[in-house]
Parts: structure tokens; sequence; C-alpha cells
């Protein structure tokens, strides 16, 4: 049976990358070796990550002003990476959009202050906060958002601008590399892996070069340093060699689709048509307000928590898997990224209508 | 082509090991979805962390009173989390016995003294320094040593024992699960698993408990305290799930080879052979000090540079790769871990034999 994987993270990748990893899984460009196997400084790596890091500047149209790094340690560790190498005793500005931006703001307190300048928490992060509400520090270390809010099923639909001379700071970890937008407007600009890019086990981090400038490298120990990455391509110790590849592999498959514009289409359409669905339901219901509704993590509930773990249980024999809520927030969430195609959309609906009726 | 890959890390796996992944690479347990794909909380994968646990526990033999850790950013990472967790501004002795040790010494200084109780710097690392010639401090924080030295190709044959009450912390990187040896003598082991337990992107850490009562929760981030891995089962954020499926694999496999004692007794054999067939050559040299001398890094040169070029280039058309040194020491390096049958050290010394006849 066709198994949809809404898992929100680890997540589905596309199958063609799957079959591709797994038929050169254990003797890779013919060396007689897996990716897992190989050298990171041998001459069938080196490719691979050259090619991971083109793909990403590529799509994303990076100029040379900044640096894509591969760092290990996933999205939580920029929380803590980030102030250490930029805060430095200063004030941030946080945007709290939700469990990740509140966490992020947390250990940006071992290095400075985390000013939290607008929070949409008092109504369980229903919204994003509006531009004209934030209360923005003036000089500011940085500003931060989380654009895409994974627990939450919010986004910024329109992906916020900085005041002059304040970096912009972006947790993308749920939807990086599923929109088109303009990069240049961001200082950092960084994803766990493992939602729309790869595996667990890797951050992406993108970085404008001036900012390192910045770090006190009398303080910060050498792996939490970004120029350390900088300097090395990501290779000061052993990267996460077989992430990186998946990650080539995944950018790969984002070009053949035709590149963030056309995903972002196939993404809007896919989004489109499930809230539609759920719009057109009085048996299921979707907290968050529309303007900003996350295009990736689309979170609904049934009439009541019995029925939501009957909902989750129920799909699993039909091939739809994963959609519990996050432990956080209860309910279900159908997790949409870049690698789910439209007839997973089309088989979730079906069983939705399904389960309404025979549950309502 | 019969492939014997040679490289000191990411290193050759288990045959075994890599078919049964690839086999199950895209349908895992049946899930429809791959390890990949899997999120780390749910019911797929929890088994699977647990078990990589439970076989390093039986493989080693470790009490309660230790902990087993998932962490990311490689051994280099622990160079630094490790005075960051227990040094506190106290002075630890650091043996230098090679270019991995000397590193791990640099990034105590962020947190502390390293005093560099014994060095074989000045020989070029051919030697472990005598334990009744180290400096060490009264009182120290902690006692570091490298069990195996990859790049100097030299290894402690009998662990040493820490003063009482002085814990005695181990970067096992390049041995760790090669021989049989007592854990509960140590207060901090790792790893970096890309030697012999799996794929780069993940560092096995065991700690003792009563260790992390010395981490100032005030100074360190959430990420970078071992208590944060402790108490959420290494699972705080997302871990590098496909790497620790990769270890319980590579643990399997060793179990079923009959364990610690099995796998040391091949890896003597292997090691014997092989500097047996070196120190029978008047082509060939080892620096190290024969009572020093790694079971795993095998380091050798013929003649002269341009020989030990012409060796590693000659040998992979006849299925031996990645035999050249660490580029900060140059020559030849055999790395034959665990995964490494006795075909291939008898390939290797064939090829040896036939090298020296047409090269010397």
């Amino acid at each position: 049976m066709k198994v949809y994987n809404f898992s929100a993270g680890p997540a589905m990748l596309p199958v063609e990358v799957m079959q591709k990893a797994q038929s050169e899984f254990t003797n890779f460009a013919s060396s007689g070796s897996g990716v897992l196997e190989l050298s990171h400084r041998g001459k069938y790596f080196k490719p691979v990550i050259e090619r991971a890091e083109a793909n990403v500047r590529e799509l994303l149209r990076l100029g040379d002003d900044y640096s894509v790094l591969f760092i290990q340690g996933g999205a939580s560790l920029q929380f803590a990476m980030i102030p250490m190498n930029i805060l430095n005793g200063g004030t941030a500005d946080y945007i709290d959009t939700g469990v990740w931006s509140s966490k992020a703001a947390k250990e940006a307190v071992y290095f400075g202050t985390a000013n939290i300048a607008a929070s949409s928490k008092e109504t369980k992060y229903d919204h994003i906060p509006a531009r004209s509400e934030w209360k923005l520090t003036p000089g500011a270390a940085y500003l931060y958002i989380t654009s895409n809010n994974t627990v939450a099923g919010s986004r910024y639909a329109v992906l916020p601008t900085a005041p002059e001379g304040v970096p912009l700071v972006a947790d993308m970890s749920s939807d990086i590399l599923s929109r088109d937008f303009d990069a240049s407007k961001f200082g950092i600009i960084y994803a766990g892996a493992q939602k729309n890019l790869g595996p667990a086990g890797l951050a992406l981090v993108i970085l404008k070069n001036d900012l390192v400038a910045r770090t006190d490298n009398a303080k910060v120990p050498t792996m939490l340093r970004y120029s350390t990455y900088i300097e090395n391509g990501s290779m000061f110790n052993t990267p996460p060699t077989f992430a990186i590849y998946i990650l080539a592999l995944v950018t790969d498959w984002i070009k053949e689709q035709g590149g963030l514009k056309a995903v972002q289409a196939l993404n809007e359409a896919k989004a489109a048509k499930l809230y539609a669905f759920l719009d057109g339901s009085d048996f299921y219901t979707t907290p968050v307000k529309k303007e900003d509704r996350s295009l990736m993590n689309v979170v609904f509930r049934t009439p009541n928590a019995d029925l939501d773990a009957k909902f989750v249980a129920d799909a699993i024999p039909c091939g739809l898997t994963e959609l519990k809520g996050h432990r956080l927030v209860g309910g279900c969430r159908a997790s949409i990224y870049n690698a789910m195609p439209m007839e997973g959309i089309d088989a979730l609906i079906a069983y939705m209508k399904k389960f309404e009726m025979e549950n309502r």
C-alpha cells in the first residue's frame, strides 16, 4: 500500500531521492563504498558538499557576501550559537510566535538580553502579531523571527524586514526552500534539515559574512564559532556527510521541479485545497487566523480529543501516517512539506470525509 | 571487484550492516517510510534508540550510575563540552599523545586551565609517555587521555587509571568497542561514531551521572549541558536518527560476532599479521614504538614521499582504497577497524609485497 507520511519532522523525503539513495547506498559513484563509509576529505565526497552548497546558493540567489554552512546540533543549537556569536551582552528583539521562538529567546539570556518585542502567546499562538504592534529596541543587536511555526501552524505570509542596520535572523526550519523570497534582506537564515532539506542531524546556516566580526574569539570555543565553519568549508571536523549528501539530492530534486517558484506554486495549491476542505466543514476546525495559516503544517481538530485520537489511529491502516498534533498542543496536524505530492492531499481529504461521515 | 576501504573515518562499516540498511532504506519495519523519514518520537524509532543504548550498556557492562548519550557535533564539540560542564575554572590534566588530545586541551582554556601533564610531541608522537613520567596536578578536575591516536598510530596498550577521586576522561573515537576494558574506571568515555560505531554526525558519550552536578546551569546553554541529554533521553531536540539507527545495527553486529572479547581477538590477529609483515620488511617502516602501536590505525612509509603517493594511487585499482596518511603527517595509513575482515589484511599484504618488488 502507498503510504503518505505527514510527520512534522523527520519527515517524508521525495520518493525519487529515497530511491536514488537506496540504489547507491553500498556503492556510491562506483567507489565500492557507500557515502556513509567515504572520507569527508576524499575525492568522492568533495563534489557532494560542493553541490549541496551550490544548489542552496542557486535556489536562494545568494551573493558572495553570504556563507552557506553545514552545522550539527539542529536548530536548537543555533538558538544558542546565534547570541553566542553576535549578541555580546547587547539586546536582541524576538518576535514570539510559538514554542520555537520562545525557546530561542530563552537561550539568548546567557549572552545578553532578549526583548520579546511582540507575542501571540496569550491567544495560544493563533496568529502572527501585526508588524505595527512590534515594540522594537532602538539599535538592537538583531531582530529574530520564526518564519513558519511547526507546532502552532502559522507563518509570516509576507516576510518582514528589519530596521536599517539591524540584521534580521530567521529560523526557517519548517519552510526553508518551500517558497521564493529575497534572502538578501536577512543577516542569518537557518534551518534544521529534517523537514524540507533532508535528515535530522544537520542545520543549514546561511550567514552574512560581516556578522562574524562580532564574535569574541577569546570566549567562544572553536566548534561554536561561525568563523570556524566559514574558514574550513564546514569541515573543521568531520561533517555529517550522509545528511549533506541527502541535502544535495533534495536540492537537486527541487531544481528538477523547476526551482522555488514551482514548488511554491504546488505548495500553495496543496494547502489551498486542504484549507478549503477544512473551511467547508462544520466537523473539523482549525484555530489559526486565516491570513497567517502555515502552508507546511496544517493543524486542525475534530469535535473532541477522543475523536482526534481515533482520527489519527484509523488513518494508519489507510496509509496516512503521523497525523497526531504536537504533544504540547494535541489535536491533529498534517505536515505537507515539499515532498508531499498532491495525491497525498487528495488521499487525506478523502479519508477526512469518510471519517466525518462515520463519526459525526 | 571487492573493495577494502582503509579510511580512517568515515570508515568501512560491516557488510551485513550496509546490506540490511539498504534493504529497509525506503520501508523500515513495514512502516512504509524509511528510518530517515520517521518521527523520532514515533513508535518505530523509539525501539531503535532504546536498542542502541541497551547494546552499548551490555557490551561495556555499564551500571546504572552511567548515562549513555547521543550528541551531535562529533568528538570536537566534546573537546569544549567536557570542560564547559565539569572544569569550572579548575585545572585538568591532559596527556598529549597526538593532534586530537592537543586540540582537546586547547578548548579547555575557555573554561579553566589545561595542564599538559605529559607529552610525546617532541618525538612526533611516536610513543605514549610512561605513566611514571606524568606530572599530575593534585586535586585535578579530571585526567584526560586519548586512548587511540588515529593520526600518530599509537594507543594505550593498557588503559591507565586516574588518582583516587579524579575522573578519568577518555576520547575513544578510534578504538571504542574494539577491545574489552573496565568502563567503571572512567568518568567520561566518548567517541565520534564514524570509525567503529557508524556514520559521521554522532558522538556517543558515556558519563558517570554524578559529574553533572558540576555544571553551572546559569552559564551553560541548554544544548551544551549533559543534564539536558540525560533528562530527555538524548531527545531534547531531534537527534540524528539515522546515525543512531546505524549504531544500533553495528552494535547488534558486534554482539553477533561474540561481543568485545571476540572482536578484540580478531583485531589483535589482524594487527599482528600486518605489523609482522612491516617488521620483516626493509622497504616499509613504521615510526611508532612497538609496545604502543595502534591496533586500529597502522601508519607506515615507503622509502620516500613519491613512492608513498604511488603506493596509495596504485592500490586503488587493486580495490584497496583510502591508504593515504593523515594530511598533517603524510605517509601511508591503513585503518583496520572492527568492520575490516582478515581478508582485507591479506589483500593489503599481498599488494604491499607486489609493490615492494616492483618499486625497490
